[in-house]
């Protein structure tokens, strides 16, 4: 059995992991930690754990070299998991981090977006764990950057497309849309019930630290660097991430080469689902999975293409890719833990 | 493994149970049939399935005794499966019912709150599914009528109280909520998206059909006929029911007494889970699993007890409880399929 | 011109009262105070304000004997209201107060449930402003009790049937539902978007201070002390206020008589509506209104009566009425500028 | 006094229409008629008018012609209205059609998205009532095609951009959200509560019919036919609409000079409300008033404008701007009946 610490377990993410690991037939979770609420019973924090988890959310390990496990899992504030981690520990355990602190290989964009660095010297070692385009280098780290919601999202949209070279690279508009686990469980006026309840709006328009952590993995794909225009949206509901990608497509390009793109990249993924044609990707068919859905338009009358992708947030887009990559990392059945279809209507 | 038909395949219940016992270890899905989608991938009704189960609806079997199958499902309404089935056919197969043809023993009671009764002459063969109250009726029968969701929960909340003789039995008042996945998924003006959301309101009041089968059930447990009020209300959320149950408390009854009541009961149950002094219940801890979560409170003031119990209409009210019943009547671990969390927020 | 000034004017309550009493023919704003955003323009706190209402938010005034206005408002947390006033400032101009601090007469029932009273001496001054039940003692009082948003829908619900004697004046059973406005724009767990959402539960189950005002109300009209069960449930939806009441019915007591009670107490009133028999009280209906719904059903099985009653918490529970009560204390035709319908949907 | 009549009066923007008129200063409302509900009683389709309204709906008019009224509403499903009225009704009294009959002035475009057209030589006559941009043609006309929801807020967001010659004409993309009113009230699955909550998709990618109602619009703005990418995405909120416009920028334009166009078209607009730098159009703002608000960032990095604009679909995206349009067809203040602030939280 993997022997799995989790630090930062009560927030949203956090909470989700520690579920899929408690269903996971090869982990033993070793401890859960908690800066809000050390000391406390996890199921007192988390009522659906009631007499099926009894455990005590430990304060964050103080060093956690001295941590006897086999991997841990920290889903903390960017800045914090960087602050704390260090190569001896990389060498007894392997460290699968949620947050932003190695997802950003350019440390100056890193710090452009953020803040300063606290460990510049082990970027080289993390690998950024997008489990379908980086499987190879995922098997071998023992550092993994767990990617960010929206940019899991909106890479796994466009990554085809540009490897291919059926859209104009210039072009890409991601307009994406999530629901309100996303901004995690602090609290804010924001997303107190009554202020977002009932409506919807743009928020960190041109300046969502998603948008160089998608700019970098989709220039890989590109083969040179490209900017795009990313617009987070907040959505009335708990779960769940729509992006709506639009680019303008290569002169010629038609359906048919596209969808052989798709399938091409994507044919053989269990957790990539691409849709029939004419059929959207609706959040609601993945909520609660590990799947990611893609369905596509070409507009004749614009020579565009509209790409609609969907996950849930927190386990596509968190949790379930962390698991994902555990399993990778560990040589386990890709899937395992994570067969769960979407309960419906949820 | 358990070969299992699906009829009525299409509505929420039905879906919820094709999910179920997707996952289940023990069972292979044989069919699922439905009326409105025959010939239709499955997938194609719910997208959840999509990749996942590459199965098309067949219509509704016309014989069922020719069936090859060792357990059948019916999710159909009322009237419909008893007409279907016969004792040929409960030699063949076991049958497990998610309507309500077989849940009330008196017919007469049946026919002025439903309407007439097509097979009375398998009434007395019937077990009424209530696992935690029913369990060794159920083991032996071929014949199983699957208790409503408002029922179940209402069931639960009171049986201890009425068999330790706490409450005077005539004063229970049962006012309970219900999410809208109760009202399927046949259109309505009153289920239509802008109408019940931002909205609350009761409905069928001192009228709806889950009273008699509450009041034969609760009439067992207190060793003579009882009549209740109960209250069903639509809440805008898709899936969970609390029932808050009132009743005044027999002179001299105490915390302590009742607490232990329950506990008698329930303590070694698995799926019901008793909450600490002073927590009530959420819907929000049980949805997606199959628990039923019970808190109370005495209100010393006017000597009653306010009882609040909370569970998954489509599954420990549906669909789940259908599962935990055929693991008890096939003789598997009773919680095989069904030990899911609730994942949160959902 | 009324001149009216608003301490408070940032809560829900305090910022719908603003918007009632700017559309108000005879009123001009003085000012309005915020202890959270003095010094900002009232339009970036509501952008629903924004180009309607240039005013700035001032602090809280030191000392309010000086203000040169007709009425006050205070919408504050229980106990600042009553620190801040005067006989002298009473003198002046009229104060209608939406917090708690007047509304009991019971100083000792106050403490019980609050804390200690600050202006105990001008507790005989104050008048409960139930407009539909003290409209005589409103007209001619200075110092106005606004009633809390349960009670006002609970106690119109019940009085008709005491004060005729129809009920058993100790079965009184109030299951009340509110939509999050009622737990105010304070940030709080059990608001967060993502914790309430889809879930209802039951909160301060036998211990909600809204307990004590409707039971001293419903006692006068009994003419004798009663006590009542009051459950109050936080439903997902912003607005609204259903109480579900539960009472046993006087021997013989039947529709007719029933119907001729409400008819004669609220008849002629124009923000009570009796519905029609069949039809019970929906929040949708009344959502942005000043109108309470009043429906009911008799249970003959049981000889209990079953009353909804629906109000819109933040006008009838909140600022509706107080601007109703400012009308009745100014001689203005009681429903100026409280004369719209319900948009719907909304 | 204006005599109205509404055909079609039961829809929600009928619904609100009938609203907004009985609360009009100058209309009395001669007729609602109803094909689903003639010979009703309109507070038994409508709660909301219970004790408000009592006036039965007609059947439809068989013959408009012999109308006795001053002004038409119509809000019905395309097609109908143009096989209804005629020369003659035109010269009796004036028409304002909350359909799409006669918003299109190209036969050829409309007859490619629509169907036939049933008045071809009524559509010279017709004026598209987009206040705001055609004040001055309203005035004189007789036949008012109110302009659609999503059409309202698209081309209110892209005008001034258009017309000063700040961004690529052939780069509009138009990312649009909406609540569920915008589907009606009719019943289908996609709208059924259970179907739509807690999820978001798009729909009709490429396809949906206010496409050509925005691009005729936009290229007489433009001078010159242009093409625009519309995706309509459903948002499970009952009501609003927020467009999320992007467009390269032409070279050198800077925030200022855009400012300065929108100041320049809508500064004295008392329904457009162009929000302080840095702020973003939400739904809750505008939600039950009349207003558009309008938002704007610049990417310097991308060289694109990123526009947001909001309205209640109900009200200036059908019923409001109808009645803001009858105000200017019959030289009444334009804002009549008109001056609601958005309740909040509603």
């Amino acid at each position: 059995m993997i022997r799995a610490g989790i630090i930062g377990s009560t927030g949203y993410a956090g909470q989700d992991l520690v579920r899929l690991l408690h269903h996971h037939p090869e982990v033993d979770i070793s401890f859960v930690s908690s800066q809000s609420y050390s000391d406390k019973e996890y199921s007192e924090v988390f009522g659906n754990f009631y007499e099926i988890m009894n455990i005590k959310c430990i304060n964050t390990p103080e060093n956690i070299e001295e941590l006897d496990i086999d991997v841990l899992f920290t889903a903390l504030p960017h800045g914090i998991t960087s602050g704390m981690i260090s190569r001896k520990a990389l060498d007894k355990f392997k460290i699968i981090d949620l947050g932003a602190d190695f997802r950003l290989k350019d440390v100056e964009v890193y710090e452009k977006w953020y803040t300063g660095h606290m460990a510049k010297e082990l970027l080289k070692d993390a690998v950024y764990g997008l489990c379908e385009l980086n499987r190879d280098s995922i098997k071998d780290t023992s550092l993994l950057a767990n990617p960010g919601c929206y940019t899991t999202c909106s890479i796994l949209a466009m990554t085809p497309l540009l490897k291919e070279g059926l859209i104009d690279k210039n072009s890409i508009i991601l307009d994406a849309k999530s629901g309100v686990t996303g901004a995690g469980r602090g609290l804010n006026l924001a997303t107190h019930y009554t202020e977002c309840n009932e409506s919807i709006k743009a928020y960190k328009v041109a300046a969502h630290r998603h948008t160089p952590e998608i700019e970098e993995q989709l220039s890989y794909a590109a083969g040179e660097d490209i900017l795009v225009n990313f617009t987070p949206h907040l959505v009335p509901m708990n779960r769940g991430i729509l992006v709506t990608a639009y680019a303008n497509l290569t002169d010629g390009v038609e359906y048919e080469e596209v969808k052989e793109a798709y399938e091409n990249h994507y044919g053989s993924e269990q957790f990539i689902r691409l849709l029939p044609e004419g059929i959207q990707a609706e959040t609601k068919w993945v909520k609660g999975s590990n799947f990611t859905d893609i369905g596509f338009t070409i507009d004749e009358r614009t020579n565009r293409i509209i790409v609609t992708a969907a996950i849930d947030n927190l386990i596509k887009g968190a949790a379930g890719q962390a698991v994902q990559n555990m399993n990778i990392m560990f040589g386990l059945r890709e899937n395992m833990g994570l067969e769960y279809l979407s309960p419906f209507p949820i």
